[in-house]
């Protein structure tokens, strides 16, 4: 259902004997057992599991990012905010990402209202278990919205945040998302993104840019033209949350494949996870060495953010290239990353882990990168991709934000955020006992 | 195996041509491959793995929420738990709970000495690998062990501890959970757990419970009518124990569909990972909206405590529920978290993670529930199982520690508990350098 | 590929079936799907992405082993020494150690300069995607490197310490492995190492042992004849690692098996699931009673390092032996660390995180106990490998940090050692919050 258009498009030698073989079995009316829907289901289990942990990573890698005293808000925000995706995505989320033929505008807006029911006897015509669809595609909205959580850390509000996560999660992800992986307008543009490099992680970027606009940077953080370093209070943490997202995106962008149950797409399936660990690998080496040369001391969390900048900008395309390919792609993010924290600090936005630079700037990248080596896709469409979900994205989540502000405000009172969120939002600490230096 | 009574009576139609098929491959003699043996086989071992890295998920919730002191010493129970369960339901558990035809007394007593044996050749009657089946429900006794732990923290005495998980995982454990799952006396009697609301994570709830009691409150954590706040040491490592479990969970429920090689039986892995997700969100969006109504802040160690309610919510039946069902089972149980918590500290009864309303009192919610969506099940035969289970754990716990505290004493002493288990028993610190506030 | 001689010799009566079927699919001209090239290459996916999150265990054990001051520097190598494995093992270590036909001197050094290519066709006389393949593979070299880096923490340069690694994870490893996996010499004499306890875990530790014994102590570890205690910093991160480590070794393991589509070859994944986790709770708990008996305080460190033993002692062959001979082996795995852990200490060769008792000893005893349970192997054959890989390694592995100490100096200088490496080399803290007790 994701990704109609590609399937149509580019891998219907892969898709279509998988099908074939659904919709004859289901012909033959003996429908017990039939290899490619087992299988294809069992990779959306497996995808979507592994994407499920990657809400553990970026709430591990945010919590390390931040200082002590916002610690235990970033932990709530991100548990918050994957069990509002959770919750919004089957309300409305699903129906209007994959509409079928009941677009409210075709192309443009799904069904807008029907929470999806999972409990039905298997459909064979899918080639899949809808219900494991629903559980993987679930996986995606929410990590769009985890990704907005890191940049406007430690200024926030609680409960303003969660309000503009219920209406990306139910809205505007789905709407953006429906126009590729829904089969709307997007997809027969010719448009190129195989696991979400601009539908996921541009989205969530752009989502965190309008917000970080709005809401300012944090107190303290640039003075006159200096910006004051602010360091993550736990970067074994940090870590662990990286190598958690790295982990996940097997199941992110092998998951993205939809089928198993041919040698085909096991094949395809496997070429995905190597190259995606290439990928991450190109990024992550690639910062240490530029933070060397550079700063003439390597940085640990710019090669945290190498790797997962190489994991996102390998994401548009990651089945097409080469290993050579998915390295210098992923080396190019690495580039991206180590370039663009400190411009967007000249520009005094304010993005405490780095978000912007590795999902929306090497999102970018990604998505523009597709035509080297996947036939069929033009940098024309790539950019019209990049270019209308940008546009969407940013506009409805400023509006978002703005009306947010105007009605209740976003921020916390300076007084607040001096002392920490935990304290002032919550009244708990997440490290009682660790007194600060 | 394990809920065989279910398998006769609700799930005939999806079990009984997996069955079919491994029986007729068995009888044609042509033994090389087996679609449904293998897919079985590999549901048990990816169920399998999830669940035994719940057993880190405890680890890491239980260190995150005892005060440094103790961290050391939480760490060391969760590792040696984990490790004397694999040996003793190896020794004996498995037998008991799993006796076939060999029962001591036929539905109550299983068959009370015999070393489980794993290498032979694959049984094709069963449909899956007997050695993936001793793998999966190992962890479910390991479970079982490893929510005693956490209510017990910051006082009791690290061998005594081990020797009840000796009791616990090689004979209260098999002996309760042979009356459902191994064919006994329950599953005649009409009552229904999928996965162990009762089984595993009341019966784990009631053995904290008797354990409680006779132990006794922390020092200082009950002066006069007041309870006085013994805040977690380590909130991200509390949240990252519930991420850990939340995955663990698909395990835990998908697992116990015990098959994944027909079409019905993936569909209904789906629909159980689906569910379990939208418990897990209901939980703790609910213990956040109701924390922020009653304290007028939201507390994340009840979010984290929601969420994982909300899973033992929907553990007794993961797959009838519409998503709507799981929904409110699983916000219930969210409900009953944040009630509870408090009525536990107003009897005086010290529970330092709250696994006592988490495991034990929406395990019974859970089971509870079942009727409202299980064709077949009655409040009847669930109540019985509960009393029943509650009973018998309940009891024989109790006593074991009250042999316990005659024969060597389950406290330590007062002055170590002061000073903290981890140098007390250890002589090692978690944190050596972070100095304390 | 891997383990050719395994599977001509004692697993051809369930390797056999699987590739008879893929070569009558690929006879058959019928390409769409067969189940055992699909079910075998999900097996290296899943096995592979359980091998690599070991990196990520390894990282939390070793920043959870030092002191805080080192906790950065040491995540920054575990990042980075995977991410180099990734690089090297495609650009030259997959080709020397699989080179088929070939070989530059056949049975000792493989194909020497080939960039592995991904993305073809399935080639079904395989039975598995060979990408598949390599992302398995790939994870066992990086984890070669991972067993390095604990060892060496706290003193050792980063930049000398990383092309030493471009050095294993090319060459070293690729060529020893290929002696025994890749169809070599050693397989040819009868060795049998299933999954690695001395083509992996061995190869590290000696390569980690020639390391430690050119670098030295780290100051002040020794003083006169006593050893000064230098406790971790995070027992929690430590425990977490381990847990990790124990996870995915079902995949080191488990994969190692080759194959999951066939009833044999699923019966033998779980049969190995169920012996690994065995022999790491009898580590464990072996680790446990034993310090309690010989120090009257348990250990943390010891039950931790315990268990790894037991994993490691399994490794060479955890298909064959019976649980009760996986308990055994595991338990003497425990043995091993408890006791040369300190010997190590007499010798003064500072070991950081016990990483040569765990992977060296206990691989070495992992490897001799094969032929107790598996028929063919001897022990004149495994003491041959033991003997062959570990000159190789240990020869190589001297000479090539001798070099990098002549060049460039392999130790930080002594005011940085004291001061930390995380400042020195880095300029930033793991924990710039919590201050130093």
């Amino acid at each position: 259902m994701k990704k109609l258009s590609l399937l149509a498009a580019s891998a219907a030698l892969i898709a279509l004997p998988t099908l074939g073989l659904a919709q004859e079995t289901a012909e033959a009316a003996e429908p017990a057992t039939d290899f490619a829907f087992v299988l294809n289901t069992l990779l959306f289990l497996i995808g979507g599991f592994l994407v499920m942990w990657m809400a553990a990573g970026f709430a591990m890698l945010e919590a390390g990012l931040v200082r002590s005293k916002n610690v235990a808000m970033q932990l709530t925000k991100n548990v918050a905010l994957f069990s509002i995706a959770a919750i919004m995505y089957w309300l409305i989320g699903y129906s209007i990402m994959y509409p079928g033929d009941s677009w409210a505008i075709p192309g443009y807006l799904g069904n807008l209202f029907s929470p999806y029911a999972i409990n039905g006897d298997p459909d064979l015509d899918t080639g899949y278990s809808v219900a494991s669809d629903f559980f993987f595609q679930l996986m995606f909205c929410a990590t769009t919205a985890s990704i907005v959580s890191g940049t406007l850390a430690e200024r926030i509000k609680l409960w303003p945040f969660l309000i503009f996560v219920v209406v990306l999660t139910g809205i505007i992800y789905p709407i953006e998302a429906s126009w590729q992986w829904g089969g709307g307008w997007l997809s027969e543009a010719g448009f190129n993104d195989f696991a979400g490099s601009t539908l996921v992680h541009a989205a969530g970027g752009w989502a965190a840019l309008a917000g970080a606009l709005i809401l300012g940077p944090r107190i303290g953080k640039y003075k006159e033209n200096r910006t004051i370093p602010m360091p993550g209070s736990n970067l074994a943490l940090a870590t662990l949350g990286t190598f958690i997202l790295w982990l996940g995106w097997f199941g992110f962008n092998g998951g993205s494949e939809l089928a198993l149950g041919a040698n085909g797409s096991a094949n395809n399936v496997s070429i995905i996870f190597a190259n995606t660990n290439m990928a991450a690998a190109a990024g992550a080496v690639t910062a240490l060495i530029l933070t060397q040369v550079l700063y003439k001391k390597p940085d640990l969390t710019m090669v945290l953010n190498g790797a997962l900048a190489g994991l996102v900008s390998i994401t548009a395309g990651p089945l097409d290239p080469t290993m050579f390919g998915a390295l210098w792609i992923g080396a190019i993010g690495g580039v991206i990353v180590v370039f663009t924290v400190p411009m967007l600090d000249k520009l005094k936005i304010d993005d405490v882990v780095g978000a912007i630079p590795v999902h929306l700037l090497a999102g970018i990248w990604g998505t523009l990168a597709v035509p080297f080596y996947t036939e069929g896709a033009t940098f024309g469409a790539q950019l019209l991709g990049i270019i209308a979900v940008g546009i969407f994205v940013f506009v409805v989540s400023g509006v978002v934000w703005f009306i947010l502000k105007a009605i209740m405000g976003i921020r916390v009172s300076e007084e607040d955020e001096i002392n920490g969120l935990d304290m002032a939002e919550l009244g708990m600490e997440a490290y009682p006992e660790f007194s600060k230096g």
